[in-house]
């Protein structure tokens, strides 16, 4: 039997972090299909996420991407925050905009381009010390289009030496954050392609840097949940950036494709012990065709419904049934908890919050969206080249 | 034994058409990394595709893409076509980069944008009338992202009614070339996602319609010679779109992610007498990171050398293993065309048809490049949103 | 508001199929682990698939494998299941496992191996016609694992030859199903390798071919709801084989490795019409290491699920939001329908149809299993190559 | 410009191990084609490498597989190779065909299964004592078909524990090679489903663990090439699997599906001094519907085509391109190499050798066919499961 008493204490406890970018617009490459109401600023953009983290109880940080997040003072940016109820979390850096990039950053051929990508994410460890940011973390869109277009080994010796020197500026508390992603926008190899990748860097670095899984960033076919548990069992799981994918790296709602999957996620993570042990769980995701503010909510609750069903598992009987090598029965185990409906259960634990039980509905009630559409006109919209 | 004074006449008479975005700008989502040089107008870009086929000799018509090349007087910019030895090819609809198509265009749920879209198509059919272009060729960014978001048959009700109301307004001898792909920008359905629907759309249309293979639009493991196969067998190949992917629709220069893959289609081709029934053979990619002219250039030299192996097949000894059942010895008439070293052979059809035998060096030679480079400056350079 | 009386009428009238190869062994190309009590004749398969229709109440009909279902009197046996509450279903082809069919069977390069195929199917028609079965299932493993190794084209040709032959011979109200895998055994193209390619020689056959959907014959990323849906629209459906894959053709059981996608791919089949059109819903799946009968019982109960979760979802709510371009609403509608917890639903069902509410409890509490371990002992347990 | 004595001379000592269960009879689940002339012994099937030696003159040394190649006396077996210009070579464990095994052998929930399981591999380690083979291959069976059916966490710990066991046997100059497969037999998780999971036990264990790259066992899109890399500079690549696959593990002939990847692999190899470090490279592969030696010779000269064109990469050209930033330049010098027929060279270097420039043809020539068939009459024939 489960503890629900726990399972409500666990999940009154959560922290899902938003990512201030899926505030702005987004789009594909054919196409950004922009929005009325849209944040103009990095403050614009706290200010949004203050909403979900009013509704929901449960997304009380929210990470940047510099240069998109650029302010001159971030220690106004961190009281900001505060004010609004949030804290800034991981600080994401984004080597990947500007001309000099297009052979790559940290791995270009040219030591200038790579002193100038390690610059950046210096100074982005220095926007951690501003901000009070635990994570920097590290994607690359370093990659290569055809075979023999670069040197593939000699980009990981490249990589590493960034790294190394980036890692060796982190201070007391902070961590590294190295996330891995199959392909795009490189489309023959990416140069840290998969989590051995950034396991094998991670092991050189030293015990601050950790791996990112980023749900959509993976061959099809690959069983997430078993990368989750290995690395929670190296002690390597830095974080998650969470959303779903049908085809590539779709960046859809988290849980909006296979929800199954995303229970078997967390399922590990719970398992594993990633609950209680400094692991980031973080959205990463664009809204291309639908309101942004209420498709945060939805995802957040998504990550919620999965972590509820996650912790509803039997734990002892689930053990029992794998010692016995009970196919079926342990198999049952496990779905029975993802088969039963846990809205009620959230909905008791947003009301013993404070919370209204149904956050979209409290959003949509709330005239947010009228008022930002009236309120925010004229100057830039932030999207992802802002 | 391959008759190679055959041979020869095939590949002297072979053209594959180049696609006027190819010219211009482009990137991923990430990034548009502009390229000096690059050209600023429709008439520029025949400019660079005259290029093309001066130093291949095999590129002669160019594809539009509208409104991308929208221009006042279509007459006229086939006539500068002409006067540098090209023709205007395929016209392109773009129904995908108005505010109005964020959830769709023929497909859309609202009546109002969907007469906007066959509105648009329609008025491609009146530029071929003017170009004297023969194919229309229909790609629909059309689907949707999420389950749900909308009725899946019905979208194809709206596509089929929409698609009859053009193919009625086609002239003689114009056809509609329907193009299908498996997801992106549409992520959860795209609406004309195989070739099976393709074709039964247009077995429904006539005659006039063909279906489309782009070579980067498949799920992986997909066998695409055999749908090549296929559609000849049905009398409804209508064409490709080369290029070539690694993961996704990479669009990457045709041939370079899998030679091979290449030499399989063309093989199918020759072996179900596509190369002499009208079908388009069409490039259709996106030069990212490298030079475009020149990128373009082996885009076509691969499609030849891929052709010239396809030709250099043994038919008979072919045909004979397959019917002795000898597995290893068919297999082996095939990969001995294969591994065939065809660059002498396409030096030799290039010398006697007047041109230099290596199309790159002589584009080099030329000071193309620089001249673009040093006269292009100022405008707005063409781009996948221009 | 869906209408909950209705929906438990059409779930106490369903029906699925159960294999009766599923009741025997199976296993991969490394192992097959027999189990104890397996059937060793038609007959004691039989037997185990009444278990599961008097357990489930849904499941009241078996389909046959010829020649792994070979007895002497088809009648006898179609007599045998009437008296267990079964009838005899779906004839399932099989001209893969003589020697002969080493490089194919009705495309295979020799026409007497071609004419031995043909002949295979033709005797299946004549058992149809004893045991009263609707519909002839073929699945061909043919294909080539070598490019060049036959004749793709030509395999076509004779594929054609062979169903129109026996097309020809269907009697009043039998029908022909037409299965496409993707791949395996044949591995670098197989002769129907997707719906595109079924529907096609449908087409031609006339009204009575239809196409069969296995879950597991895809390609990743491709979207099977989509083709259900295309397939309803067509008038093309013939039935589904449900089962479930991580990655290949894994046969799981039905709902066990994407629950959300059966989901989706039910109520494709409820707003298509399919529930009440002839459509035959069956398992195909094996059991390779957990006990035979429980699984089926169990995939039964998954797709029941799903079937429930897909009539629940609240037609005209999600139409309104669909036609509002509500991309969020409408998801919510049928993920709303997603997250019930239908087990109480369908335990009802079972209880107004007299049942167990829990097929699986009353399964193992009726001492079947111990009784087969018991009593069949000695004689050659069944399995895919007996 | 390359050396063409080194290349000559590097082609002249390569060695490729050719597997003892590919003289042997293989088949899908759904058959397996006898076929006449197969080994019935693993002395006959050393009989059959001797060819295969003989004509590739690159082919020296044999792996074997037990408990397939089990036989009383290890030591007369290596001089029976001997003998016939062979060497034994390296040790293949078999854990999944015992029923003991269908939930696992050495990560199986029961302990004694474990115990078992470990047994047999510290068996390989005395054969290989006896044989005097330098490596043992561990490839696992291990997995879970269904989520939830048992510990995936506890099965690493299993697995780490019997691997310790096992490593600590080795002798002096022996090595373990650990392989890693994403599916099959196992199709939810398998316990080493990627390179990443083998390198991290691999660190643990020491420096005589090694990962194995098996062409066949990666999802969709992986880059392999890149894995090469990476575990070359790491220093832990042991070796290859050399076979070639469209889909899934197809384990067809080496080069046969996509002999541009291949290339690509072996340039890796080259460029990260994989030829001259102890790296294995094995074929391992089935012919199902192929006769089997001579698409063994086939294989054995593919590697040779792939190894011979890596070799002539003008290296210094494409390090050039590659600093200059040239993207088509360096393509260009990679796809020069890659272009080139390297069939007349790899003729001329079996004539400095001593042999047939043909070998295919010489094999033919030589009777050996014919013999195997009229001699190896009656006994059983070698299998998977021989």
């Amino acid at each position: 039997m489960t503890d629900l008493a726990a399972v409500k204490a666990a999940l009154k406890t959560q922290a899902v972090e938003t990512p201030s970018w899926a505030y702005g617009n987004s789009g594909t490459r054919f196409k950004v299909f922009a929005q009325a109401g849209v944040p103009r600023s990095p403050w614009e953009k706290l200010q949004d996420a203050a909403r979900v983290h009013a509704f929901t109880g449960v997304a009380p940080t929210v990470a940047l991407h510099i240069p998109w997040d650029t302010v001159e003072d971030y220690a106004a940016l961190a009281k900001y925050a505060e004010e609004r109820g949030l804290r800034l979390g991981t600080v994401n850096s984004n080597t990947f905009q500007d001309d000099d990039y297009r052979l790559g950053s940290i791995c270009h051929p040219d030591a200038a381009v790579r002193r100038k990508a390690v610059g950046h994410l210096l100074r982005c460890v220095d926007i951690m010390d501003a901000t009070g940011s635990r994570d920097l973390k590290l994607w690359f869109a370093d990659g290569t289009n055809y075979p023999g277009q670069d040197d593939v080994r000699a980009r990981q010796d490249r990589l590493a030496e960034g790294l190394a020197e980036v890692y060796a500026r982190l201070g007391h508390g902070q961590r590294m954050l190295l996330e891995y992603k199959l392909f795009e926008p490189a489309f023959y190899t990416t140069d840290v392609p998969d989590w051995g990748t950034a396991y094998a860097h991670c092991l050189k670095l030293g015990e601050k840097a950790r791996v990112v899984v980023d749900t959509g960033h993976h061959a099809p076919g690959t069983n997430i949940e078993f990368i989750v548990a290995t690395l929670l069992r190296e002690g390597r799981l830095g974080g998650f950036d969470f959303n779903s994918r049908f085809y590539a790296d779709d960046d859809l709602m988290a849980g909006a494709a296979d929800p199954f999957q995303l229970f078997r996620i967390m399922y590990e993570v719970a398992r594993g012990g990633g609950l209680t042990s400094g692991v980031a769980f973080m959205l990463d995701q664009c809204h291309n065709i639908e309101p942004k503010i209420p498709a945060i909510i939805r995802s957040v609750m998504n990550v919620q419904e999965a972590t509820a069903k996650a912790l509803l598992v039997d734990r002892a009987a689930l053990a029992g049934a794998q010692a016995a090598g009970d196919v079926l029965g342990a198999n049952a185990v496990l779905m029975d908890a993802y088969d039963t409906d846990v809205r009620p259960l959230l909905r008791a634990v947003r009301e013993e919050l404070g919370l209204d039980p149904d956050p979209l509905a409290a959003y949509r009630r709330s005239g947010w969206a009228e008022r930002i559409v009236a309120e925010r006109v004229g100057g830039e919209q932030a999207g992802w080249g802002a």
